[in-house]
């Protein structure tokens, strides 16, 4: 009785906690949608008073007593009311760890360094960052040392984003992504296929194309009743609760590809969101449970579908007639090599399959290197271009398009940066895994039923929130644990065929 | 020194208890302009709960010390700094008076009353209304009762919404408006003169309509680098602090009165709170001096300027074009004409000059005697109708059209309508001020320049946010009292124009 009494305590005030953090979401989304220009001082100080606020509550000694009775109640631990309470103590620990003078630090550098970052773009002139970072490298190495690691430093900052995740696993795995993705990359620069990109650069109007994504975005499953597509700069998906999930998309007139993927890609990271348990609702397990399975749900409806071919066999027809008549001569066989187009490139966000996670790579070893102290942040320029030499055979020829080019470490992103080719890697595995159960789910997407897909996903990833680990929920989700395998495999048959590579190499 | 010290910490505190209330007025903003369906318990639970916690800090034993020391070290009483404390402390003792337990109940009240309303609307029956309004005539007289009164329980209400005002000089005031405006409407219905409000009935596309009012109230001078115009069902301003001001307004294709008029009735509210001088935001001052106040912009930019003459001399022939070729034959005259039609009218927010006020004194002569205990609720439709007959020679044959058209009963509003009314009569006092001080006010207005009257309100009006009470504040603008001579002076001469009334009763 005491257990239950604290526990509906706990909830409410977790409760408070997360409907602050959800005002902050829709402060947030508004800055980057509607918000007057006028507006953004009075923003920084809402958002300032509400970040504080939450933290002051999520910190609070009554939060700290209610966890230790509850963790001393000893809930079933399979159950969801431990998981609940580990996530409030996950919480509580990454926020009361950390000295409030580091965290203002760090508030006051992600400003500096990230309006420095702009400065040196405008410039072209890293010089210009280069103090910024330094400081901010400092200031992360500060801050794992405060929230405390086992082995390595990098781990207690890789842990913020996806929980359990060491540096030692990503190395072993990067390692197995480097080699076969490199290799891959240099097969199909060495094919005598070259494949045209020409049919999504017809000059597409916005409002045609906002009217297309807006019925893909429904045809796939997101809920215009829990969520709205509105245009930004730099598309996003935001939740304000998980019933109001918000996305965002670019239209680009020369390259219709942007508006696509772009949208595909936010659905995809929305149907997450809509798709937790209520019951979760205000709750600490009301959240993704990694930002690798976050991505792991945006680049499956991206890539897995949106770029494959029994996706346009079923919606190419209703493309062509949204754009007629740009696409009327353009056979879907020209169409699926169009989106499929797979060059090295400088630029990450748009880099294709094959290329994406080498991206990654560069940025995964060059934070840990600048973290442990082997490469001085004047040196990041001329180690930059050097890996993008030897993983991309490209060689930026000016930072903006080299080291310059994410806003992530100016704003202390730092163990980020993996997620994003861990998400890869378990977009594949959740895919097969969904297709094992459903059976022939080629056969339903081409059907332009997404129905099955999306059930299954709900059902073993989106529903559970963030009661389990990311490794704990794909081993649930696919009988196995992480592994490059099967988005390596996934590779070398895709792109085998498009480019028709030797099957004895694609085989090795 | 002690004094200055304990200033800056209660200006701090006030500037948190500033921005949680900014924040929540975003979330209501969106909650009426882009919010999707699926939101509105979520939404729900975060304005619950950033206003709690606003409530908290509000009332908070620090709070209350840091006010006591302020009052006590004396600070000099004319002031930014007192009027600061003055109005922490207005906001403080509100707050505390009341029980949390009635403030509860209010709020539960709110919500099932409102939802009533609904349904009495829905059904045209009032019955179904009818207990959950006595419930909410109960609680508003125990609220009046919390917060206390020196003559009359009306008081404690009535100064919520308009600081200072009493419930003996409103009737004393509307007492000589009723008298004047029901003789001024009948002369008018006797009048030979018929006028037709024909050329705003003939179709205005609403895109063409947004694109016209968007110029219009830029013209005027609305900020829109530091706001926005949405589109809603109900127009509303709202500030998400002095730099960000935003309007919403509504396009009805058969009628162009609706959003030109309804939105440069938002202008003039947003004009106020983006004229609040900057120094004072994030304080107590960054807020308008009461409702009348208020309204009297909203009401100067509709009427005073937006329903004369002088104003279309200059601005018609931009309307034409925009709208061509509809206006191209209707004459400047048939207009002016056509925006300045008076008729009694059941519906209050579709009332003209002439008859808006009379709408007020019935319902502020209703609840009154409903708070009172005068009036049973169960007898107020027939008061009601009664009145109308009384006063605007017209009576409704539902309650749909009667007692049930506002919202404002069902969640409490009692005391707010009277400052509708005030807002007119205060509208041509400072109207008349400004030009006393422009001179040829009429001649810039018909220029197309507004900005000597937009400076004179700054200057007289926005800047001091409350810092005044709104006597104070009209008294130092115009010199003089709240008077109903020059409203009642400005309505005979325009309309006794207009119709064509005897010069001899005009006179009168």
């Amino acid at each position: 009785m005491q257990a239950q009494r604290k526990y509906e305590e706990f909830l409410a005030e977790a409760a408070v906690i997360n409907d602050l953090g959800k005002a902050a979401a829709l402060l947030s989304w508004d800055q980057d949608t509607y918000m007057p220009e006028g507006g953004s001082q009075g923003r920084g100080h809402q958002m300032a008073t509400l970040d504080s606020i939450r933290h002051a509550r999520l910190t609070s000694a009554r939060m700290a007593d209610l966890l230790s009775a509850l963790e001393a109640a000893e809930l079933p631990a399979d159950g969801v009311e431990a998981a609940t309470v580990r996530e409030a103590r996950r919480a509580y620990e990454r926020a009361t760890r950390l000295p409030s003078r580091l965290v203002e630090e760090l508030a006051r550098q992600s400003s500096s360094a990230r309006l420095a970052w702009v400065r040196a773009r405008e410039a072209d002139d890293f010089g210009l960052f280069e103090p910024e970072l330094a400081r901010m490298v400092e200031l992360k190495r500060e801050e794992a040392d405060a929230v405390g690691f086992e082995t390595e430093r990098y781990d207690a900052l890789l842990d913020e984003y996806e929980p359990g995740a060491t540096v030692a696993e990503v190395r072993r795995i990067f390692g197995r992504l480097r080699e076969e993705q490199v290799a891959l990359l240099a097969e199909i620069g060495d094919s005598s296929v070259k494949l045209s990109d020409a049919p999504l650069l017809l000059g597409f109007p916005p409002a045609e194309q906002a009217a297309y994504v807006a019925s893909l975005a429904a045809a796939v499953g997101y809920d215009f009743g829990r969520g709205r597509l509105d245009e930004t700069i730099h598309p996003f998906a935001e939740s304000m609760g998980l019933n109001d999930v918000r996305i965002t998309t670019r239209y680009d007139h020369g390259n219709l590809a942007t508006a696509l993927f772009g949208t595909l890609h936010e659905v995809g990271h929305a149907l997450y969101e809509q798709g937790i348990d209520p019951a979760f609702s205000r709750t600490p397990l009301a959240h993704a449970a990694g930002l690798g399975v976050h991505e792991s749900q945006s680049r499956l409806w991206e890539n897995l579908v949106g770029r494959s071919l029994a996706f346009w066999q079923g919606s190419y027809p209703k493309l062509q007639s949204a754009f007629e008549p740009r696409l009327r001569d353009v056979p879907l066989a020209a169409f699926h090599q169009a989106i499929n187009v797979a060059r090295p490139s400088l630029v990450r966000i748009e880099a294709d399959e094959v290329s994406y996670n080498l991206h990654i790579l560069v940025r995964f070893e060059l934070e840990t290197a600048l973290l442990d102290g082997d490469l001085a942040v004047k040196d990041l320029p001329a180690a930059w271009n050097d890996r993008y030499r030897d993983y991309l055979g490209v060689v930026p020829t000016s930072d903006l398009q080299g080291c310059l080019q994410d806003i992530h470490w100016s704003v202390g992103l730092f163990g980020y940066f993996p997620t994003y080719a861990l998400g890869n890697l378990m977009s594949v595995q959740l895919f097969e895994a969904a297709e094992r159960h459903v059976g022939d789910l080629e056969g339903a997407i081409r059907a332009g039923d997404f129905a099955p897909l999306l059930s299954w996903l709900r059902k073993n990833v989106h529903r559970h929130g963030n009661r389990y680990s990311p490794a704990e929920l794909l081993e649930r989700a696919t009988g196995a644990r992480l592994d490059a395998g099967p988005y390596l495999d996934y590779l070398r048959a895709k792109f085998g065929g498009l480019y028709q590579l030797s099957p004895a190499r694609t085989g090795a």
